[in-house]
């Protein structure tokens, strides 16, 4: 089922708005770029594995797609109002100037990782190296316009 | 239930080594840390609730607890043999000298991180907080044998 923009968006500002104030920018920056890491630390190996340079492993495969499924709406909360500044980010400050827009591509990414985690339980190899295409595409949408290089 | 450490660790090994080989040192003490860092953000909005800190609400605290339940099983492969040096660390080198104590309270980590979400689920605060204490002193005593002050 795929989740309408909209409900993702207010369903994570609700659930991280009692935390929000407690942090500061530079914390929440630091929180935002942990949390890319470990999405990207995954990302890697699915990436590895898509591209031939790992050995195939549909349990491995599946696993970090679960991860990054599970690590996907948690980003939300990392570009928290404010967090424009505070420390060094490559965040530009058009995610702020353009909130909508930046929620529907988190939202894209939040589907599309979850979409993958559920193909990838099958263990079907073509499905999954389609699925992956368009979890890496909706990262691309969003670093092309809102992460500096 | 509850999951012996043995198999834990051997579940955690057999997930990680495909991916294990193609990380750098520095790389594997960077998503360690990154992992930490989104478990003490999650765990610090647990412990400000049960400090009555922040007001206390049932859905976001099982919200993060099960985020750090997500989390704590991610944290193993951050310890990678090899990690104990090639980057800032706090991880003491007795780690890697005491693998099996170490993947016993990794063990507990993601045994008591799991026990607190699924506690979380029924809203019920004094068992919460009395799981929340479980969680904590699985965190301190690792971090009082393991990290550096």
């Amino acid at each position: 089922m795929k989740i309408a923009s909209a409900a993702v968006a207010a369903l994570l500002f609700a659930t991280t708005m009692n935390a929000a104030a407690q942090h500061k920018p530079e914390a929440v920056i630091h929180y935002r770029q942990s949390a890319m890491t470990l999405i990207g630390w995954n990302f890697g190996t699915l990436s590895a594995m898509v591209k031939g340079k790992l050995t195939w492993d549909a349990k491995e495969f599946a696993l970090r797609s679960e991860r990054i499924a599970q690590l996907a709406p948690q980003i939300q909360e990392g570009f928290a109002k404010g967090s424009d500044k505070g420390a060094e980010t490559d965040a530009k400050a058009d995610i702020w100037a353009n909130p909508e827009d930046f929620q529907n591509k988190i939202a894209d990414l939040v589907n599309a990782s979850k979409a993958l985690a559920d193909v990838a339980k099958s263990s079907d190899e073509a499905k999954d190296k389609e699925e992956f295409k368009k979890l890496a595409g909706a990262c691309k949408s969003c670093h092309d316009k809102y992460k500096a290089d």
